[in-house]
């Protein structure tokens, strides 16, 4: 079986022996935007069910084909999570490891543990950055780890994307990361809404403030509504972030009434 | 008297000639921020009607002697403006060059018009930086600035700013200026203010995203109350900015509810 630690313990891929395959199902903004990065270690089979093979980049494959790779990446939003982990489940071999992508982590590991079977390894993963962020490259960026079934599995895959893609890796659990998210990823992205839904006229004067607040908005502005709803409303703890927001908003525009 | 084109044509300060006097009236946090950037150059003296002369840096002075300057800078609170002025007008000599900081420009303006006597040049200008984003230095940052009463010697003063300070000088109309401003720092320091209301616990996982939003808060957090009326109350749009605001949450958040 293909063992992460051949890899691990690799400063840089190595092009003399045969390289670990991977299948990356949904290609995306997101699953689109990691190919590149992927195919620079990985053989890589690209499978989207939304998809034509035609309009895919890559080398693409059904999805048995993009199932019976030893790593697995589900790059689909968490609303088709359940009817993509069902069709590939029957064609997962013993010790797969399937990597899921998603903004939240509580919710799509719930399914990816109900769903596929016992034989095959799960680890969740949240790529703290996106297109945009990325777009200038990945090395220091952050990603978040959330170990499933095989803890070890899961230590050799923290060192793994550190040394293949210089990333910083955050170990967390599901709940914790979803806490900490539906703050981080429900604020700017709530935020970033309401900006882009003002349709700010063209402006001259900018302050430096001004130009953090652009950056933020320019960010998120190309992401999908999809993303927006698992991020700001599905996250289970995105409910008390909107609640503490509507309530903040509503206290700081009071102090702003003329008196 | 003193011209501002002995200084605008002087690649730097000239320590060979008496330097140019210059009375600073106020000395909150920006008035306390500004002052090694103008003794860089002029001569200054200190006075601030709210604070006790030896808890002030500089060199101080009554204020009829700050008003004696051939340049008066007026960096006290828009709400202050008309009571400071009114004290400061029968100290000033014919051709004095009155500024003022306000991060509004319409109503600081409009006072200093009425209240200054005809003898005088009155000059608006709001720097469009601070403490905290002028920390590493002030040139390459943004001022504008609405010519008043000399016109002539708002064009020096525009060449003035560009080589003492390096700044970048937009020259525009108070309404303008407060137009674009609403939108510039109402929406930053409102959602600055939200966020901070807020309390958001700390948080390890963050996104590039976030880190935008985290220096847009940071940027302002310090800015006084006062300040934060000024541009999100006092601004004569800040009342359609508040409102498309408040719109914009409520339809953001609808589009959150749970289906």
């Amino acid at each position: 079986m293909f063992d992460l630690a051949d890899i691990a313990t690799l400063p840089r891929p190595d092009r003399a022996r045969p390289r670990p395959s991977l299948g990356l199902i949904g290609c995306g903004a997101f699953g689109a935007f990691i190919l590149p990065h992927l195919e620079r270690t990985f053989d890589v089979l690209v499978h989207d069910p939304a998809r034509d093979a035609a309009d895919l980049p890559g080398t693409t494959a059904g999805l048995a084909g993009v199932g019976k790779q030893e790593i697995v990446v589900l790059a689909v939003p968490l609303a088709q999570m359940r009817a993509v982990a069902t069709a590939i489940a029957p064609h997962l071999r013993p010790g797969t490891l399937v990597v899921d992508v998603c903004s939240v982590k509580v919710a799509p590991l719930a399914v990816l543990e109900e769903v596929l079977p016992p034989h095959v390894d799960i680890l969740g993963t949240h790529p703290l950055f996106g297109p945009q962020s990325g777009k200038n490259g990945i090395a220091g960026l952050r990603i978040a780890l959330c170990p499933g079934r095989d803890r070890a599995r899961a230590r050799l895959a923290k060192r793994f994307l550190q040394r293949a893609f210089g990333l910083e890796v955050v170990v967390t659990t599901p709940e914790e990361h979803d806490r900490q998210m539906a703050y981080v990823q429900g604020l700017t992205h709530i935020i970033s809404r309401i900006v882009l839904a003002m349709d700010v006229p063209p402006l001259e004067l900018r302050t430096t403030t001004f130009d953090h607040l652009t950056r933020m908005v320019d960010t998120v502005r190309h992401d999908s509504e999809a993303l927006f709803r698992t991020i700001a409303r599905d996250n289970p703890f995105a409910a008390e972030v909107r609640e503490r927001f509507a309530e903040a908003t509503g206290e700081v525009l009071e102090r702003l009434r003329p008196t």
